[in-house]
C-alpha cells in the first residue's frame, strides 16, 4: 500500500508489439480528463495526465490506458502519489527505454501543482 | 508486410536536385490534413504529419509528397507504423544528412497521441 | 531583519512526507493572487509566485504554503526581497534537492519585472 | 545562374559601419510581405524572410533591403533557391560574423514549407 | 558622441543595495512603451526594451529607470545604437555579473527588427 | 424521474437575501470541472456548466452550488437532461427574474456539444 | 440526384426523444473531422461541420451522425452541396423548430470558404 | 449599513469637468487589480473592475478612482456588495448619462463569478 | 477608367449554377494573398479580401475567383479604389441576392485600413 | 482653446476624392503609435487611435493623417480631450456621413481607460 491507498482492482493495461523496435523513437501521450478524489477535503481533483516514453518491445494499448485512468476516478489520493503510481504501473508494464509520466493539475485554493517523474 | 499492411501500390514520390548540396541546411514540411483508418476500429484517423531533413543530393517535390500522403486514406494502419512506414520511405528515397518525421495525432479516446522519430 | 521589515509572525508552513524519496521528481506550484505593498509608495504590488523544486524527505502542504503566501498582505516588501525570503523560508524548511523561486511581477509604472532565484 | 534563374539586376543592398564593432551582439529582421512567383506553376508564393546575424564591420540599410527583397516579386524561383540566394546575397555583402536566413512559406496545396540556411 | 548623438543630459539612473549580493539570482525588466526618432526620416520609432541582469552590488531603480528611457523620446538614434548605449549605461552604472539588453521594435517600412546585446 | 434518472437525494443548495433586490442586475457562474456518466457508454462526460441569471429575492450560495453539481459525479444522465435539469432546480429554488444554464460539454467521438437553456 | 451525386447508401441516421419538448432550448453540434472529395479535382476536402437547432419532438444521437458525416468520406461533392444536403437530411429526420448548418471548409488554392445554411 | 459593512471613510473621488457636456461618448475603464476579504471565509478576493459610463457633466479623475478602489483591500464584502456599492457611489458622484458596472472574480473553490450591475 | 487604371484585360471570372436557389443561405470566401501596387508610391500592397455572398441563380468558381485576383498584382491601385472594383465585378457576374466585399489591407506608414462595400 | 490646450500649429490633413460617392461603404483606420503628454503629470501616455467613417465627398489622405496624429507627440492633453479633438477635426474636414474616433489607451497607475466618440 505504497501510495496510501487500499488494495484496488485496477483496469487491466493492454500492450502491443512495437513494430519497429530496432530504432529509439518517442511516443507522447495527453490525456486531459483525469479526475480522482483529494485524501483530505474527498473533493475532486482534476488533471491532464502526460506520458512521454521510448518504447522497446511493447507499447500501451490506447483504449486500456484510458480505462486505467478513468479508473481513479473513485480513489481518494494525492497529487505526488498519483502521478508517482501512474509511472511505476507503466514502467512495470511497458519496461521502456525511457519514461516520463506528468500530472499538470487545476489549481486548488487558487494554487497550481504539476509533478514530474521521469527516468 | 512489416507494417501490418496488405502490399499497396503508393503513389510515386519524386525528387530532384538540391540546388545547394554544398552546404548543409534545413527543410521543414508541414502537412495538417492527413488522414487514414484505425486499423482496430476501422474509424477515421486524422494527423499532422512533419517531415524535417537536410537534404543531400535530392529534395523531395512537394506535390508528388501530398499525393503520396493522400495515399493512405483507405490504409487500415495504426499511430506508430504510419509515421514509421513514411521515415523509412523518405530515408530511402531521399537519403537525407538527416530525417525526423513526426505524426500529431488527433485524440481519439480523449486521449491525444504525438509519435517522433528521427535518426 | 536581512528584507528590510520589521519582525512579523508568519503562518507557519506545514510538511509532509515525501512519499517516493527514493526518485528524483520535480513539483512546480503557481501561485497566482500574491499581493504586498510596495516599500516607497505604500501601493499594493500584485505577482504570481512560482516555486519548482525537487523534494528531499518533505513536500510542502498546499494549505498552509497559500496561507504563508497571503501574510504579505500587509507587509511592505520589494520585489527583490520577498522573493529572496520566500526562497529562503523554503529552503530552510523543506531542505529540498534543488528549489527554484519566482516573483512574476505586474506593471509598475509601465515597467515590468521578474525576479528568479535558484540553488 | 546558380539558383535556375535568368541573369536578373537587383535592387542595390546598402550597408553602414556598425557602430559597435568590438562587441557581438545580433539583429534580428524579419519581412512579413515578401512575394516570389513558383517556377512550375507560375502562380504567386508568399513568404516570411527573417534574416538573423551577427554583424561584423557593416549592417544592413533596412530600405534597402526591403526593396532588395521585393526584387524578387517577379522571378520564378523555387522556395530552397530563393532562401539560398538571399543567405549567398548578404554573406558576400555583409560578411557577418554570424548569418540565418529562414523562408517561412505559406501553404502551397496544404503543404507549408519552411527553409532555413545559416552558417 | 559614440553613439553619433550629441551629447545630452540623460535623466540620471539610480541604483539601490542589493539585498542578497551573496547569492546570484536573475531581474527581467520589460519597458513597453519606448519611443525615439529615427535619424534619417525624423519619424517616431516604438520599441519595447527588455533588460535581464545578474546583480552584483547593486539594483537599479525602476522609477529612474523609466525616466532614464522616457529621455530618449526627443532623440534621434537607430536602432543599433539605442540597444548599445542602453548596455554601456547600465554596464557601467549597475556593474552587474551579467547583462542582455534586447531592443524589439516595431516594424518599420514593413520590416521588424530586435536587437539583442549581452555579456 | 423525469430525466431518466433513479431518485437521488441531491446535495442541498442554498440561497441567501439579495442584497440590492430593488434593482436588475445579473450574475455569471461558470463551474468548469463538471463530470458526469454517459447513459449509454458508461464513459465519464466533462463540461463547464455555465448559470446568468437576474436575482429576486435570493442569491444561490456558491460553495453549496459547487457540492450541488459535483452530485453529478456518479449519475448516469445525458448532455440534454443534465443541463435541463440544472435548469429546473436553480429555478424552483431561487425564482430568478430571468435564468440561463449552458452545458458545455467536451467532445466524444469527436463531436463537440453544447446545450443552452433559458427562460 | 438533386446535388449532383449518383444514389449512395447513407448511414442511418438516429433519434431519441427530447427530455423537454415543452421548452425551446437550442443544442450546438461541432464535427472536427469532416471530409470529403473534390468533384473536380478528386482531391480531398476538409471542414468543420456546424449543427445548431431547437429540438421538437427529437433529439438526434450523436454516434450515428458521427457515422452519417463519415460516410461523405469518399463522395465527391461540392462545398455548397454537401452543406444543403446535411441540411435537407436533418430537416426532414428531426423536424426540429429551427436548424442551422454550416460547412466551415479549410483553404484550397489559398481561399477559404464557408457556407451557412438556416432556416 | 446597506452592504453589511462597519461604516468605513472611503478615499475621496474626485472629479473633473466633461470637456465636451454636449455630445454623447463613452468612457471605458478597467481595473485589474481589484482585491477585499471574504466576508465567509476571510481569505482575499481578486477582481477586476470594469465601469463604463457616458458622462454629462463631470468625469471622474483616475488616481482617485485607483485609491477609492485600493480601499476595499481590507474591507470583507461579498462579490455582489461590492459591485454594487460602486455602483451606487459613481451613480451619486457623477450623475452619468449611463452606467455600468462589472465585477469580474477570480475563481473561488473552482467557481468563477462575474457581476453587472448597469443603468 | 471609373477606378483610375488603364484598361486592363482581367482574369475572366467564370460562375456555376446555384445547387439550391430555392434557399437563402450565404457563401463567405477569403482569400489573405492578395497583392496589387500602390499608386502613389509603386510599393506592393498586401490584403485579406473577403466574399460574402447569397447567391441566386450563380456561385462563382473558386479557381477562377483566385486567378481574377491575381491579376491584380501588377496594377496600380488604392485600397478603396480596388475594394469597390471587385464588389462592381462580382455584383455585375453574380447578380446575387446580397453582397460585401472587405478589403483588410497590411499597415502601410504604421496606419492600418479595411475597407468595406456593400448592398 | 477648448481643450485646455494652447494654439498649435497641427500637421494639416489632406483629403481626396472619394472613388465611388454614389455608395454608402465604411472606411476603418487603426493607429497603434499613437503618444502624447499627460497634462497632470507631464508623463508620456500610449494609444491605438481607431477611425472608422463613411466617406461622403473625401477620402483622407493616410500619410497625412499619420503625420497629423504624430504631431500629437510634444502635447499635454487627456484622454478625453484628445480623443473628441480628433474627431472635431476630422468631423469638419472630411464631413463624413458617420464618424467612430477611439482612443484606447494603455493603462496608467493599472488604470486601463477606453473613449469612444461618435455621430
Amino acid at each position: 500500500m505504497k501510495y496510501g491507498e487500499k488494495n484496488i482492482s485496477r483496469a487491466k493495461l493492454q500492450r502491443w508489439a512495437n513494430p519497429t523496435p530496432d530504432r529509439d523513437y518517442t511516443i507522447e501521450i495527453s490525456f486531459p480528463e483525469f479526475t480522482c478524489l483529494c485524501p483530505r477535503s474527498g473533493y475532486p481533483d482534476f488533471a491532464t495526465i502526460k506520458i512521454n516514453y521510448i518504447p522497446d518491445k511493447y507499447i500501451v494499448e490506447l483504449k486500456s490506458l484510458k480505462l486505467y485512468l478513468n479508473n481513479f476516478r473513485d480513489q481518494h489520493i494525492s497529487h505526488e502519489s498519483v502521478t508517482n503510481c501512474v509511472f511505476d504501473d507503466l514502467k512495470k508494464f511497458l519496461k521502456p527505454r525511457s519514461l516520463e509520466v506528468i500530472g499538470d493539475f487545476n489549481p486548488r485554493g487558487n494554487v497550481k501543482t504539476v509533478i514530474r517523474v521521469s527516468t
